[in-house]
């Protein structure tokens, strides 16, 4: 059987169907759009990619698939949609997501077009696994397709200790080996068995402590809302819709470099915008906590205005509000499946802490950051520019 | 310098005062202290010593003055107080504590005792350190003495790393790196930096994770039940209490397989009491939820009784209620110094949480555990012996 | 399945006949055996047991099965013998090995005795096993005996993990994901495939940096031997034989404080003899290099009476001449299967650096160290005390 | 002070002069190469950075320095060189060198040229640093520059201990802290002090196992080499060879997709060329193995013709012989300084096992794999395509 060394889990065995499936270009393109996008500007090991960890996704269905005693044919097709993941992701994987959203509407783990005539599709077709159920088991959350993409899933269980390896922030090391083991299957649900609150509970302090390290960092934060503008540009300006879905990491860095340098540059080099803004839920109106994308240019256009610079010098970055997927896992209490938020005092407590965590973040140059951050007080009606940090 | 190879800090390395407290009996009995006493029989991995967490605390109480910049006379009496720390602990260090406690007086951070004509009160003498002030540091939470003992002490940092590297249990492994860098000394209080309410949360989940999984496993709950009655027996029938207070582990060991060994032979080859009665808060009266010391002695004679069985075949563990003293950690937010349970909407949930884990137990030996559990349901009230786990 | 959580393998299965092997008192015993004796007094860490690496042998034992497609009849004798392999030892492990085998004729590999009339040898008898083909597998280099005790056995492959989890010395970390893998079974020969000669070499080299940094570090040589004298005043004065060997470290430790305080209370405290003499191969004569337990025991007299000092001041510690038992396993190499020693230019140069790695010790309480030094020199005819650290 | 978290050093903290350094555009621009190339085709999780491994260098010099007890002015300058050691490093580092070479006859530790009127020279000058001497102390082997590049240097300490963590082969993990605290400075020679032979032997054994299972492997030579011959049709083609210097990862993997599909496509997807021909130093001629860049290409040309392919098509990959740097380094035995391959057994092993390590090359695509393999069995006269594996 083949195997593949991997930092996390060691060994992992493929199947004869993962062996032929990490051939083909769909896949091997993960190799070159990182897993953490822009976090590695702040931890500087964090370069791994959505390759390995669509293995690792892999790796644990398969051994939760083995221990909840599911083979044959149902097994395969999880097996399948686990490693084919994360493949409808963009270049620089999350942070294009919302923008190919908003112009396809189509979703990363909307994948059913991409097994259709291609080389993936191709394999699957060869084995006689059925491609549209695979990428159903990637949408979806229903059926075994949870272990894939649901509260308790395995892609959750790798990024976290993942991320945690690279980045060497150790809040993400959960103990993966209990989860996979304490995993049942009860009418149609992912559940985990009795006397595991706690280990539900772990997976959530795990992320919450992680995002606000990690996953939402300001200097992330600032690179990736400047990504997401500039690669807006790039779709408005210079490359194909098509082409740019297809584009992995390079592609996509090398193409801003050309098309969008006063941006793509910054990026490469880390010279960064500056938080002009960084102001917190209470500090600022439901408007502007509820500000969606048109919204947010809008304004980003006028404090350009007001501030007497370009428009491209500003950046709105209004994260929408925070959910806790982890909330709605289940587990096993006296016998009974519950959700966690009913078993678990920690996730009303949770759900406040990611609140005070939100933060308004208004981005512009260093050079012009006074000006910008006047007109942003002015326009967006913030008290004061809150630079006290998260 | 001296340097120590540690499997969890790497080399630490010994200023010429720590060198030679180490060759002291008095340190070098904490060879012969395990860390966590009875969780190994639950996490085989879990024997260390400690010996090596007072070289770690150590460690990290010189990393900590390092950075808040302390050194001389001062920063030389609280690292020889790191290193002491634990020296006043009896055989399996907490788990003879209560009992030291209540026959003595003392508790295991007093050591004055123990710096008076030993070799150890020596060596701080020759070397112009003032035993007194070393003592009142690892007793106290005043001034720098916070660091060794407090809500942000260096020994915490330690032992939940530590512990979570022998047991495999990954939750303790906290950033102390982080920790240490971000502590700073404010009018007399040791706090974390601006920016770290995140950091403060992460030391209290991480305990809280701990406690469930380790720290108050049934198993080692149970064994140590049994090692405090037997020790008990031991200091009542067979040893001076001068004596007992002296040992290590493996003498006491010896001598509770020598003295009372329907216990002592039971511990050592893990042939253990088993639940008869395993309740949660809610189902027990206040009563019983503040059962003290006598009174739990009482209800065991008592349940005895009823039983017909003998005394020694019912232990009643009734937990004190819990504590989290790390809630008031302290943390700089917005320029202004703030106790953690005003900073953060998660030390509440967690005083919840662990009032849910709370568990009434009561034990006996596995032939006669039905009859226990029945007349322990009768003499405590109980409404069900409630056997479902934690 | 019953599942034990493992720092270095994480969750270890037990299958049922193992999960019933681990409850009886003859394996709980290795609890109370530590791994590596006297290394812990050069590396505080060191505490592990024989009980955690008996679960990983088995383990390691388990999975080799898995990928060699053994199972059924053969594998469970294997696993029981991989799991037991190590209840033949008395206290302190190898370092009371030499005195039982002068004592009993019996090294710690032969455990017939212990299966015959034991809980051990009933639990094996109630599932079907023969003991006497268990403790065979452990004895013995044949047929997949060779997997618990052989050059390429899962013992060796599972200590030098575990030996470089807990002292924090990293050379032990080979790849045993890889080897457990590579591993075939040719002609009744347990072999590495096609392609691993470097593989092979590894271990041999991981086990020779151990040898010099951890194994034979000279405080852990200088404390065994002195362990080995106590032990045997001890069973000549004190304790019988059979009691000896049932003894676990904690016994013997208090026994040793009891009656050979002179040498116990030593090694508690690590107050420990120093080197008189420390001498490499070509300093002295051939009879130094071959002097026997006899014949050292005589040195060590006459030694003593030159230097007028009591004969239990003196310890004349000649170890044998290394052997490397892995330059004798197999690998294909272009279709043939080779001796790794036929197949690698390493092992002759690692032969010859273990050659250079050897030292004769002489040692002595510090306050006697240059009469026992000037003493030996002259009875052993040595250049010089040669004191130079290896 | 600023500080960086890393995945394998935990914090590093920098002094002003590094973080400065670290935020020019010709530091930042190792975010973008990455440390092992090709290798990541092997191992997945191998993307780590030349950037991450700078910061490890100067950590590891800063404490290397700080243990010698260098301070000062040279001290400041040994860091900014560890720093800046990389960054005269071409498009996939090690893998361009030698077409650099070939073309500017610069080796990419000569970077005189990118501290005059860069980013990076203004920071020097700025502190009162000498950007001449930084230069010098990357190239050379002399002084104080041994740490940076020499037999002992901090750089092989970083790079084998990263690539481990990265890669997952344990092969790498050497005791850093041991060797860094060791270092000696004696009559100008960077040496490891008394009681280390076996210290620098580890060092040896370390390179030599990660070589055959990381470095060298078949896959990412086979990689590497199709790289190496597209980069040049860039350069012949396309790009200049100023542009091309500058480039990073990203540029040129868009670069070669866009100017050389042929090959850029194969390596952007893995779709690699395979070996027609493999074979060991002994089975070919003296010519073969001495064969240089001209005669290889030559050899390609002819083998094309012969086999009635495009030239494109076949790839010679004669390495030149092995050399083992780190056998020249110092150890201090017996109060002497010495070279180790006179002080240590394996160094000559280890030149002889290099030496059987030792393969031919020749690749194809597999199309035609056998038409090349019969043309290049004639053409360089080499008996068989022995296929073995290494």
């Amino acid at each position: 059987m083949t195997a593949v060394k991997d930092s996390v889990h060691d060994y992992i065995s493929l199947d004869p169907v993962a062996a032929e499936l990490v051939d083909t270009p769909e896949f091997q393109r993960l190799r070159h759009i990182k897993q953490l996008s822009t976090v590695r500007l702040v931890y500087p090991s964090a370069s791994h990619t959505r390759f390995e960890h669509s293995l690792g996704v892999y790796h644990l269905a398969s051994r939760a698939l083995s221990h909840l005693g599911i083979d044959g044919d149902r097994a395969a097709h999880v097996r399948a949609a686990a490693l084919l993941h994360d493949i409808g992701h963009g270049p620089y994987g999350h942070q294009t997501e919302d923008l190919i959203r908003r112009r396809t509407g189509r979703d990363h783990d909307e994948i059913h077009h991409l097994l259709d005539g291609t080389a993936v599709g191709d394999v699957l077709d060869a084995h006689g696994l059925d491609p549209g159920r695979v990428a159903t088991l990637v949408a979806g959350d229903s059926g075994l397709g949870q272990l894939v993409s649901g509260e308790l899933d395995v892609d959750r269980m790798d990024y976290l200790v993942r991320d945690a390896h690279h980045t060497g922030v150790p809040y993400g090391t959960i103990d993966h080996g209990r989860l996979v083991r304490e995993l049942r299957y009860r009418d149609g649900k992912v559940v985990l068995a009795e006397g595991n609150v706690q280990t539900a509970e772990s997976l959530l302090l795990a992320r919450a402590l992680m995002n606000g390290t990690v996953y939402r960092h300001h200097v992330s934060r600032i690179a990736g809302a400047m990504l997401e503008r500039a690669s807006e540009r790039l779709v408005d300006d210079a490359v194909s819709l098509d082409e740019f879905v297809r584009m992995a990491d390079h592609d996509l860095l090398v193409a801003l470099g050309d098309h969008v340098p006063e941006l793509g540059r910054r990026i490469e080099c880390r010279n960064l915008y500056k938080r002009a803004v960084w102001a917190p839920i209470d500090a600022v109106s439901t408007d502007v906590v509820e500000l969606d994308y048109e919204a947010s240019r809008a304004a980003e256009r006028e404090i350009a205005d007001v501030a007497g610079v370009s428009p491209v010098s500003v950046i709105v970055d209004a994260p929408s509000r925070p959910r806790i997927k982890e909330s709605r896992s289940r587990v096993v209490v006296n016998g009974v499946v519950r959700r966690l938020e009913d078993a678990s005092e920690l996730v009303g407590a949770l759900r406040a802490a990611e609140r005070t965590q939100w933060r308004l973040g208004v981005y512009a140059p260093e050079s012009v950051r006074d000006e910008v951050a006047a007109a942003a007080i002015d326009v967006l009606d913030v008290p004061t520019r809150v630079t006290t940090h998260a």
